[in-house]
């Protein structure tokens, strides 16, 4: 997949020596039944790895159980929206290196950007903006406190 | 999810009179194991399921075969960008009719925008942009002439 | 994928013509992104569009809201074992017929047989076990009354 | 799911302390994506992780290329059969140890056992007949000499 036609909206990938050496990262290998008949990962297969990449990213650097803020707590962490830029295909057996970096923190929301590396360059990279809202009555709550601070910490080495 | 924190970026969602007549759409109800333990429909789902809207709209209503195109073909029909904005949760048992709009005809790329309605009300919206790519060498080629006459006669009365 | 070395235990497929004509169907188009690099239908897939196939059935054929019944009735429909024989590839883009045919109607199970059939002859076979549980306790209960007589009744002219 | 209704068929789950110790193994969290809205693993998900459990342990226990047998060498590892027995439901979160057994060794076909655990006891079982095919023609081929090999020595400590 090539960008010549995008003009200027397209992103530049990044170089791995961008990234802050504090990020969080996680390396995934895709498998065959993830990847398409061209042999190239199936898009929609690159937002459920993301989702993957965050709930590990809550356990072990935010130090929060996503499954106990979706499930007791009751907290729902739905998208308001999701997208991503590719870069390079990946294509079966290939691994990434997924970086998580928080690009705004809100009142009731926060964004993040996932940054997935082919060796030294961005294949792909993620942008998810996440309301945290009430699983009773779907309505957007303030992000809570222990959230709140796990997110404002992250990165801070 | 709420967007009350979203400010100006996010978009209002459309209103079914909103949507062109002459516009291809597809109905299609969510599954049990297409929704989370919250009962709403996981994030990547919606992505497939636009993937399959898609394609069912190559063969329907452009009248070109896609598998044709990626396989004796070998014409890639990858996206360089894709995104979706969600206005209302998606519940396990409930249809949504997804109506498909071309946003923009390149050169080399095409954009769609895929609009998801629960009744008469947008719930999600989809955005991608394709470019049209050789599956032998990954890069971009001009749209074929068939698919691009297919494009551009789409949704005229 | 060819059953020579399978022996005895491999069953046999059947033709279109052997399947009684009271049996519920539906039909299905895999997608491109339920195929692997291959352009076979990824194994999993199956299970999962067997899994809409049954849920369709609830609906159209049963008249039962498979929806209501896992969420407000809190009724579990879980497996104790699934299975499929494989005896044709199915292709990108290919259709399929599948039936639903009842094996075995227990105190707490039930038991499916789906097949589905490539044009004339029977491609795969699937076969599923139910336990209805309580999903309070997730332990098993009787057959509800109203799921009891819709599958006594099904497929009786 | 509890299994008093399906009599002497249902297998009995194996203890931890059962399996042998020169087994290879792999330790997966399951994500919310993956679980229904009963919280539960969605069954065809099970098929999906015990696939990447198995080309996790070509790779690293057979020291095989899965990429490079379907690549390069065009042979095809699908199934003839696929089955799934479930002794406990598996959780949004929880980790599971699965365990590679090989149950046999034919001509063009070999049968795989995956022993899924929670904590110290079987909580599902896969067993998979994979039938090797050339992905020219679709049809059996003898079990390529490396292959046979590295099943052969597999276990042996």
């Amino acid at each position: 997949m090539s960008s010549q036609d995008q003009g200027k909206q397209h992103p530049v990938p990044y170089t791995r020596e961008q990234m802050q050496t504090t990020l969080w990262s996680w390396q995934y290998t895709f498998r065959h039944g993830q990847c398409d008949p061209a042999g190239i990962v199936y898009t929609p297969e690159f937002f459920n790895v993301f989702n993957h990449a965050i709930e590990h990213w809550f356990e072990e650097s935010l130090g929060l159980s996503y499954y106990d803020i979706l499930g007791p707590r009751q907290i729902g962490l739905g998208y308001v929206s999701a997208s991503a830029e590719f870069f390079t295909p990946v294509l079966m057996g290939e691994e990434v290196e997924i970086f998580v970096q928080i690009r705004e923190i809100g009142g009731k929301s926060y964004s993040l950007e996932l940054n997935a590396f082919k060796g030294d360059r961005e294949a792909l990279r993620g942008k998810f903006t996440t309301v945290t809202t009430s699983l009773e009555t779907h309505s957007s709550i303030k992000i809570p406190a222990d959230i709140r601070m796990a997110l404002s910490g992250y990165g801070k080495s």
